[in-house]
């Protein structure tokens, strides 16, 4: 079904895709909260419209290029979760205007909204304004529930109407530490907590916080309840990978990005024989994140092109920038997968892996259907 | 000289470029071998350009996409190094007839060889060929001086006029094992002698082999002599990285390219106080190729901006998608780099770290000038 492709090649079964999409819905719909996906690792209008079942609500971005390719496209209700600068209030406001699109935008830091309010109106722009506060993971965000926040809250508020302050939000990130649902749940309601406990102060403080955030993927996937949050963003659940696989987030059969490879070399000169693929450091990246808990996964696992069906446990164990190595039990390999063979290698983390790629091939029912674009850069 | 750029963003400063491509040319000039530039790193026509002192030399690219673009672009003499699959004759074809290019094409296999033959003669194009021996790191390659190299010459052979033996090429990709001058120039005798043997057995049986094409930066850099090559390829060297600092293979102040990121965040609640940068795991990589004889280097080393000095010894110490954190001694360095400020980051490996970025913001004499474009993609 792949004849006549260039290789290396991001290929997106549509048929996982919906079903992961359709269960995270329904997840959220049980917890009661308003599911914003993180549009960061399909970085794709096509797969954005599969996210909301049809429709352009609300998203999540990590970049402001990806603020601009979905507003491009008709999104209006976009939450930019990377903290802004006060130096890229101007590309925002382009953006809001240019495209009638509303951008939420992120900061953790007392300074930066007072600075962001006078840029705001020197340009004659407004933007909703969320806080981050930093739930455990100290990569950002500001001291849940304390007066640093009530403080931080107060300088966004003195910049009235440049900034409107629409809330608070956390990141679990920390999780990803373990592969087990009972420390993940834990995580997640340390989450939940710290973004709830925050948005509780600041109203008691006289602030309206009427978005309380929260999420990734596997803290939504193992919380108990949300109680007090009103949305939560998620992201890497469309497409899953082998980082999510080893944590026990989901299951193989969830994963569907995939990259189709070509064998264009059989080593047998070095301490065991190896296929060798097109597919390197560049087509895989070097993300070794599903490591941790799955040491044998090497660059990707090695899957039949057709069926998708792991290929023995044949892992991707060197990369150079475009050859990826695959040792082999023996030299039979060489037989059932000769040079210019496919096969199609399951991603260690598929935010890096497809972030190398201009498009996806879309396969519908196990046939090529459709070619997506996606967007990338800065 | 960076007001008002969206970051995170790519520099390339071409007083440096310009001279790390006339040191190599002296080099290679003293060698008395040509210089047929790789590039995969630079993947730019402007940059290709300059490596040849202003002329459209002889080159080698990795994917038969870095093939397109520069046959597009005016280039004719291009060897393809990554080894060729049978299935990818038809767009080699392509693009030699196309752009009036001639592909230099690489295989280590007798069946492979019988295969292009075949393929060649349906398509009816013509392919010079290299075959590619294994000088030891076992990437890919068969044995120097074999008794199975000669049987892929005979191969060869017995498809012309549709491939024509062009002569032989290694790579010696474990001398990035060292960073010591000895060993390095050890390997570089090591690879300059299984391409010379090599093509010396093929001439004693009746195979010309006018190319002997050997090297990547270190083992030219530190060859003591190349007698018997008749051309070398390396790429690095026009841009520089940690990577090769670290082995000893460059000053830093050769280093060419470096990645302009903004300060989003001083985070203040981990162990120990963090600049957040808009530089992740995408804007840098997560290659830390360097990292084995420079411990400490992190996903890339901090800079002023202007001056590319470097900022103590500041690092990029974690990434993720979107975000760099760097550990500093303490809080003064919030001051003096306040949220909004911007840093260079000196690349852990160049060529993985270019690779997300679309085009180079390109400095000479210290003032931006243009805008270079690169390709990407297979």
């Amino acid at each position: 079904m792949f004849a006549g492709l260039n290789t290396p090649r991001l290929i997106l079964d549509a048929d996982r895709l919906e079903r992961n999409a359709a269960r995270m819905r329904a997840r959220c719909d049980a917890l009661g909260v308003i599911l914003r996906p993180h549009l960061k690792t399909a970085k794709s209008a096509d797969v954005a419209r599969i996210a909301a079942n049809g429709e352009r609500g609300p998203i999540t971005v990590s970049t402001l290029a990806e603020a601009e390719y979905f507003a491009a496209a008709g999104w209006r209700d976009i939450l930019y979760t990377t903290a802004i600068a006060p130096t890229k209030l101007a590309r925002a406001h382009h953006i809001q205007r240019e495209h009638g699109a509303r951008l939420l935008l992120v900061l953790d830091d007392r300074k930066t909204a007072a600075a962001m309010g006078e840029a705001a109106a020197t340009l004659g722009a407004r933007f909703g304004v969320l806080i981050e506060v930093d739930c455990g993971e100290h990569r950002s965000g500001t001291e849940p529930a304390s007066e640093e926040l009530v403080a931080i809250a107060g300088a966004i508020a003195a910049c009235s109407p440049y900034l409107e302050l629409m809330g608070v939000m956390t990141h679990a990130g920390h999780s990803y530490a373990f592969d087990d649902p009972v420390p993940i749940r834990a995580l997640a309601e340390v989450e939940r907590n710290a973004a709830v406990a925050s948005a509780e102060l600041l109203r008691t403080r006289g602030y309206p916080c009427p978005i309380v955030s929260v999420g990734l993927t596997p803290t939504l996937v193992f919380a108990e309840q949300l109680r007090g949050v009103t949305e939560v963003r998620a992201g890497i659940y469309l497409f899953c990978d082998l980082s999510q696989l080893s944590r026990g987030v989901c299951a193989p059969e969830d994963i569907a990005v995939s990259v189709l490879a070509t064998v264009i070399g059989h080593q047998r000169r070095g301490a065991v024989p190896s296929l060798i693929l097109d597919a390197g450091a560049l087509a895989l990246s070097k993300d070794v994140g599903a490591n941790r808990f799955m040491p044998n996964a090497g660059y990707g696992l090695v899957c039949d092109a057709a069926t998708l069906e792991p290929l023995g446990s044949l892992t991707v164990v060197t990369v150079h920038q475009e050859h990826g190595g695959v040792p082999v039990p023996d030299e039979s390999w060489f037989e059932s997968l000769p040079i210019g063979s496919v096969v199609r290698i399951l991603p260690n983390h598929a935010c890096l892996t497809c972030a190398a790629y201009a498009s996806y091939d879309v396969l519908r029912g196990g046939e090529l259907s459709e070619e997506w674009p996606r967007t990338s850069g800065w």
